[in-house]
């Protein structure tokens, strides 16, 4: 593959170049969560437009009721395939901030690792097909496929605006097969093809007692304490085998074949490091599935944060007036969000303790999915990792959850590649987010390797 | 009794005055579990200091480790009894702030209350000591007892420096009786004496699971989280009747006696107007006691602030690091505070969900008492209440504590008489705390008269 030498080339010389590009691109702090935050929302936007113009690629910002999405494309490959790239440029929060060693926002290189909130997520990661896409064009002056680029600013609150784009512009997006990178490797030196998400629904309940803050000496013991009362009902989610109790929350699961369930033990995992890597002393979790299974395959019920009364310095003696848990629950196939937020619902309804009134609000959900990992996309994928990182890449799921890669299958109906150059490690949603330096090199080589083996259809 | 009509002449001449020092007293933001109050604190102490010499006493502000104490004194009626009077100069954290009609330290009357913290608890009310005094002194020159006064500003964190306080100056504090006004009458128009109190101990629990915040997604399933931990382990602590579950937690609980039990029953009580203040649909609590014995005669375990996790707008999806809880229990006699905070550090350690590590932490605790509501002191009292509200006091207990009350009995030997002025709906510790500007000046009348009563042996 002549062509492939210049690409080659160009990516050696200036990786450098695109390092200080990505840390420029990290230090917009474009928390989608945070409405403080529109003014770093649109300039990341208009910088991620900004790089696919100078790519070569037609680029623009596209406004929506939320934050804007960037659309890009490059269509003269007549003939050949059509990819959609996909990312996202916002980040998660980045508190608690004392626990960051360098600021979340001021991208940092410390030991072949480049810190930052979203260095890995997403940020670091969708830039890599840009910087592949320029090495083609300004080598090559074309690229080997049709390409179409979305980066979005909602993925960490729900994506509701892309919902709206991606339904209102199927002819614009239409395409052969997705590429998404925010995933990991599975590994150290151990590339993956993720071929399987888990979905996920988030809700938020508060329980309401008095109508105020109560002296508790005053009035303890006589009033339902909403702190108390939410402690109960939570505990109630889970049996001491950490099975989630709410009716019916089982119900559609789709067992691990025996077959998988030998490919996930074949796998090499160190389950001591990675418990010490966490900071645990014992593995953790439903009875009857390895960590490896708990992880991918199985449906969670997690508290994401709990807050309610004082939380001060030193002690307040009151009956708080409210507490609230803010709750997601990972799902595996074929469990349905739509079915289950109502039954969670219902759950908490019914189990609420007496004296206490329940508010429940929900947030983003979207359902677990699983593609055929021997299509000729994940075969196309296999090869360029394999020749970018010199080895082969194992097939693995994610616990994770994409809600984009859904939306893919129904409304544009094809499948996502799921090329994750990052890793497990890399502190994603955490204090100290990283991206290994030298992943995102072969990242940004099994990119560009990658166009032109989905042009290749032998 | 001639001497009390220049008394209360004067009574009469400067009311609106008191009022305008109180609101100066009320100004200062003095939050003795806030560290950056520290100024506040001492400008508080400085002002009740002044404003006993301005009255006639010798005052001084005395420095201790932590935020200082007032002490005063008039010891010129020889052969007369000697009383101590106590209050306290710090108040509550004001938060939740946006839930203030007017700001905390921004003394408001509004349709005859004073709002501020402190207004009632308990600044406004000690305050009424301290002008009765000057109205004796202004007026004959003299009081008809001997008086002492300790105004401590740690009441709201655990009066640590007033008890070491006190263990150093037993000479200096030696008298009679002591007088506190920081309780409350039984209901409006119904003053009352207070003969017994229930104790408290504080607590904070915090779980600890994985070392940072962990992606619910990537790690959810595998790894214990705090949160749910933490909802499980407090839930362990009641039954369904609201029964506190550490072994050996009411043992020493004196029930109450059936004539105690008739009595609190003769009390006129509202529950119907009592619940709908609280915004509570139905009365709650301890299976087999009434409301009132709940508050007054019941122990507690009460949270008082959780937190843990993402507390922002929106969404996050973590497994969080840690959750805390913030832990108070209401003591009635003879429960032994230094004996149960240990039972409740074991019961929490032992039902510590697997995966997790608990830190505990304790802060101030002191035992419930009961007095002889029979004392001639008690019947001074009701002499001098009856007079200054045109009502007979009702004799009652408080669910509240006083730790300062028990330190009294155990160090100086004395009785304490618990005269409250304020009203239970005067939110204390609550947004909007107040003070009805009749009990002000009822509260400063019935304190001059209570002088004379207890001079009076007969």
């Amino acid at each position: 593959m002549s062509t492939l030498e210049p690409v080659d080339c160009f990516l050696d010389q200036n990786g450098a170049r695109f390092v200080e590009e990505l840390k420029e691109f990290l230090r917009i702090a474009s928390v989608s969560a945070d409405p403080a935050r529109r003014s770093e929302m649109r300039r990341a936007a208009e910088f991620v437009s900004a790089q696919l113009t100078q790519a070569g690629l037609q680029a623009r910002v596209v406004q929506t009721e939320g934050h804007p999405i960037v659309h890009g494309e490059w269509l003269q490959a007549p003939g050949g395939p059509t990819v959609l790239v996909y990312g996202h440029y916002d980040v998660q929060p980045p508190d608690p901030l004392e626990q960051w060693t360098s600021p979340p926002f001021e991208p940092t290189v410390r030991d072949g690792f480049l810190y930052a909130r979203g260095a890995s997520d997403d940020k670091g990661q969708c830039f890599t097909h840009v910087k592949s896409a320029e090495a083609w064009l300004k080598t090559t002056g074309r690229l080997p496929v049709n390409m179409k680029f979305v980066i979005e600013g909602e993925e960490e609150v729900g994506s509701r605006s892309l919902d709206h784009f991606l339904a209102g512009n199927r002819d614009l997006l239409k395409c052969d097969v997705a590429v998404i990178s925010d995933t990991s490797q599975y590994a150290p030196g151990i590339p993956a093809i993720t071929y399987g998400l888990r979905g996920v629904l988030a809700c938020e309940v508060t329980l309401h007692g008095p109508n105020r803050d109560l002296h508790s000496g005053v009035f303890g013991g006589s009033v339902a304490n909403p702190c108390n009362g939410l402690a109960r009902l939570i505990a109630k989610l889970h049996d001491d085998q950490h099975r989630i109790q709410v009716p019916g929350f089982y119900d559609d699961v789709v067992p691990l074949t025996s077959k998988e369930r030998k490919a996930i033990a074949a796998l090499p995992f160190d389950e001591a490091a990675y418990l010490k890597d966490l900071g645990a002393t014992s593995a953790w979790g439903e009875t009857g599935y390895t960590s490896t299974e708990r992880r991918w395959a199985r449906p969670t019920c997690d508290v994401n944060g709990l807050f309610g009364g004082y939380s001060g310095p030193g002690p307040k003696t009151i009956v708080p007036a409210h507490a609230t848990a803010k709750i997601t629950c990972r799902l595996v196939p074929n469990q349905d969000p739509d079915k289950l937020l109502p039954a969670v619902e219902r759950f908490l309804a019914d189990n609420c303790p007496p004296g206490l009134r329940m508010e429940f609000k929900t947030f983003h959900g979207c359902s677990a999915l699983v593609f055929d990992s021997e299509s000729r996309y994940m075969h196309a994928a296999r090869r360029a990792i394999a020749s970018a990182f010199g080895a082969e890449p194992v097939m693995i799921r994610e616990g994770g959850s994409i809600p984009v890669v859904a939306t893919f299958r129904d409304v544009l109906g094809v499948d996502t590649l799921l090329l994750g150059w990052g890793q497990n490690s890399d502190n994603l949603h955490s204090p100290n987010e990283r991206f290994t330096l030298a992943d995102f090199h072969r990242g940004t080589r099994a990119s560009a390797y990658l166009w032109s083996e989905l042009a290749n259809r032998t």
